[in-house]
């Protein structure tokens, strides 16, 4: 994997989900569904939400990609999700996992405990929710994640060698969000830099992020989608702080640089890789 | 019905609603809740969501109209959809229907199934949709609508014979959302126009729609309510697609036009009558 | 209590929880979830919304202080909000109560009723809220207050006794949105004005404030708390009705406001105080 290769792949993803316009349906929390679906659809795609267990059924077998995200569990996800876990293997359909509020509630835990058994194809999570599904799947011994609700105590650093043994575990690939980004695939590490830390300031940007990888990943492969979808957020998220010096307008203003950045743009963001061990 | 007593009515429902402040509560999907409520309130309405049985059966007691979306089914929705519905027609009080996401899962079509029963005063959907609840009624033979979850697969034009069988069976009106939008009672058809792309490009302008159709249905007739709501979108629609190029400042704008056109401006939207036969 | 002693402690309280960032969690309703987390963000907190009853166990127990809102009830609140309250008793975690849609339906009848055992630290709601909510807990002979969903059909004023004899039952503060906001512990009514009647254009407004209120509350009083939350969206609103003349574009910039305004202005924003008897 070069960085040059690398770009190539980013830029023909951006092109891609704008020219075939990829329904990448989700179960993900209620307080963020609407930024989750206006970011898919400034990106080029389309938008789902459900909630019951047939309809995550069908969703699995229909959709090209599925996102993930349980932040706001309600009683009949004990159902709702593994039968759409279930239903993906069975359809071999990649879905993104959004880590969110891990460690939280006795259902919770076990639900994301059983995705062990069904590797997501993208984790996507800030620093502490990666170290702690590490530590949830037993694959590290020294992690210690901490997790505020949705905020992150940890550094992106303190979180490589678990974001390295996710992805080695699933042979998908793992994304974490800080002041630089990392995603991996257990083989390499790609830093992904930009953004603004407006994005702190608003609700809700790492599930619209893990929606869009989602999108990204309904046409191509687990590394690309998710670092696309990085650059894409990274690039937005630069040009809108430099018109908006507060959180309500530089949103509006991000959703429309997700519409309006080129795919050009998009592949040249700073990004540079190492190898992972 | 002429042209000219058709734009009258349609003044006179925007004027009404601003001066009357009607609430229109809905039960309606989680991920547009926001956008359905502040379409309601920026055109002049009041908003209320709600989802259990016995809410359900007291706001179609006390409300002059409701709102029906099931996009996002949960588990209770099979107690509380039926129980509203006959309230609705106990009280004799009318409600606008979307059917979105029809086809997908056994409880909704169970749910559409039996509205059947409990005809809608308006019904709102895009071509795909109208389609298929059509068919769904056994109200037409050819039909054969395809849903990709919000998205509608087929034409405006297409759908004209089962929004016609829609309207005469319920005797109400039938909106069909398209790049010129049709709406009908089974006798004529009225066609508007105007209107962005970019409405398509952010998530919810149907169900928003959808809400405003039963703010207006709370003070007008079936066809005046579908007709309002389609005309106040379209005129709202393309004075904010002239001030902004992306999906969220157009939402933006297109929120602050609902609020500020002028009722003559609603009723000289571009339309044109058709006999239905 | 001075007018210039609660100044201080106002601006103290801004500062405070732009530098300590505290989570106040959330059981809201689903239809403003994004406005009360974003307004939180905004003023320098953080946000968390939930609904299973061991999560909200869990949050009575780490967080510094809660906001209740069962606007939109689910069958599961059933179980979810007595187990919580019984957990903020236990663990002297400060609650926020917006007793909106107070009146509709048994369920929500029964848990407000069950509230009065669970006192809470912050009434926020309009006038008839308070008025409906102060007769539900015998606390008032004459009272009458109407709601109608989610809108006011009494004025502030009617509404003051009720709003002291919660206070004095409670032994914490109520809060009346208006024209002008009172806000009371009881012993003392201070009036805040300011504000605009842009707010009640938009959906959410008062969920957003019982947000904040409990963002303050993680670091103040009870008093001081509804009294900065007051302030600060009378300043932020006030400064952004100055730019804006419609709703979307309103909300836009009153959160970018409640951002960026100073906590001096907050402090020195119109406030007068009168004995409560």
């Amino acid at each position: 994997m070069t960085e040059k290769i690398l770009r190539g792949k980013i830029q023909s993803a951006v092109e891609q989900v704008r020219s075939e316009n990829p329904m990448a349906p989700s179960i993900t929390n209620t307080v963020t569904q609407d930024f989750v679906a206006n970011a898919q659809l400034a990106v080029g795609g389309s938008a789902a939400m459900i909630y019951l267990p047939d309809e995550g059924e069908t969703m699995a077998q229909i959709a090209p990609a599925v996102y993930l995200n349980i932040g706001t569990l309600q009683p009949f996800y004990a159902e709702t999700i593994p039968r759409t876990l279930r239903a993906l293997k069975k359809f071999s359909t990649p879905y993104v996992l959004d880590p969110v509020a891990i460690g939280i509630g006795v259902l919770r835990t076990e639900l994301f405990s059983q995705m062990k058994n069904f590797p997501p194809a993208v984790i996507r999570g800030n620093a502490s929710e990666i170290i702690a599904l590490a530590k949830l799947w037993d694959l590290t011994e020294s992690a210690k994640g901490k997790t505020r609700g949705v905020d992150s105590t940890d550094s992106v650093g303190a979180a490589k060698l678990s974001a390295v043994a996710l992805a080695k575990f699933t042979g998908g690939a793992v994304a974490i969000s800080g002041a630089e980004d990392l995603v991996t695939d257990g083989k390499v590490l790609v830093y992904s830099s930009g953004g603004s830390a407006m994005l702190s300031k608003i609700t809700g940007g790492g599930c619209a992020l893990g929606g869009v990888m989602a999108t990204y990943l309904s046409v191509t492969d687990s590394l690309t989608a998710a670092l696309t979808g990085t650059a894409i957020f990274n690039c937005a998220a630069s040009t809108a702080e430099k018109f908006s010096d507060a959180p309500a307008s530089f949103k509006v203003k991000f959703l429309d640089e997700l519409y309006k950045v080129s795919a050009a743009a998009v592949a040249e963001n700073p990004l540079r890789l190492e190898a992972a061990e």
